[in-house]
């Protein structure tokens, strides 16, 4: 887990897992982070909505209340994602650690656009508002059928706001991501989340090394 | 108290309380209201942060946490607003109904902007994100030296995270209101608010009359 000098150089790389419910974003950020330190790279995992105190105590009042008008939602997940960003994120990546982060952004843009109706105007205009000109350096995007993904995510119990929408919502969700990859495919890599555990976090590990010449 | 039908034709005014703590708003909202209702009018009377269920629990975050990044600070203000706007302001407004707000979004300009560094920019875009086309029709901007609101606001105790801060804050607070007022003197009318309370409604009466015709 320490850092070594050379991967303190400069700055850490940004790391994203994005997906549906159930895709097993937990699991490969746990397994991706320990991959990484044991390769001498310094790891802050973290997630959103949350990661910073404050943004954990806006995560707990997004998903204990509402529901809420649309623009209200995204403007909550960004003040967290602000938050998260500014007490955690970048002064991680100014030190030189890398960051693999269980949700970010592209989930507003998911689940508030594609699945709830927000504008994409929106949204680009609440990222430069929260992010500065921080964006992920690679994004792994976890694709899974949703009914598959929700029987994982349900079996869990505790169902929180968003798994509780329905079938055509999760579908809309998980073409949400599909876009998002397909509008910048030099971010982002699909995996296909349906196989074992280990395959998905082999197929990232080389994601990881194609892209970010990080040796798999 | 009941509407009448002349009141009901149209669109109801939308009038904002500003200014500093210990200023009187309250006060000042409470007897407005009971005045423009006994001319047959139609109110509501509200506050922010809050004015509806998820905003008031917006408005519990803000002020119970903290400190916040400024820029996530006045997200969640807007979110409360927007909260605000869609569920209470929009459609009591729509129904022709009058409102009385203490507070709105010139506070958050005077209190992170003035106060506490957020760029006007970054204020004028969550304007645009989160209000639409609603501005108020009539703002009134009670002024008082920060002492001697400071001095009312403290002896009602349970002092609030604004209201511990320092002189120097309170004082560019109150420029603050002073330039909004500058700036937009059509829409907003300053109030030496160190009158007694029962002049300070007899002022705001009067610019209701210059301002928006209703009867003093």
């Amino acid at each position: 887990m320490a850092p070594d000098g050379s991967a303190l150089e400069g700055r850490g790389r940004f790391i994203t897992l994005e997906g549906g419910e159930g895709a097993g974003k937990t699991t490969l950020s746990r397994a991706l982070a320990a991959a990484l330190a044991e390769g001498g790279l310094p790891v802050l995992r973290t997630r959103e909505p949350g990661g910073a105190p404050g943004a954990e105590a806006v995560r707990a009042l997004i998903l204990g209340q509402g529901p809420w008008d649309p623009v209200a939602e995204a403007m909550l997940h960004f003040a967290a994602r602000r938050e998260h960003v500014a007490r955690s994120l970048e002064p991680a990546l100014a030190a030189g650690i890398w960051v693999v982060c269980d949700r970010f952004a592209d989930s507003t843009l998911a689940y508030q656009g594609a699945g709830q109706g927000l504008s994409r105007d929106v949204w680009e205009r609440l990222c430069d508002l929260a992010l500065g000109p921080l964006r992920p350096d690679l994004t792994l995007v976890l694709d899974l059928p949703p009914e598959r993904g929700m029987s994982r995510a349900l079996s869990r119990g505790d169902a929180n706001r968003y798994e509780m929408q329905g079938e055509a919502f999760h579908n809309r969700v998980r073409a949400g991501f599909l876009d998002i990859a397909a509008r910048e495919p030099g971010r982002c890599a699909v995996l296909d989340a349906s196989r074992p555990a280990d395959e998905v976090l082999s197929l990232s590990l080389a994601a990881l090394c194609e892209r970010l010449g990080v040796p798999a």
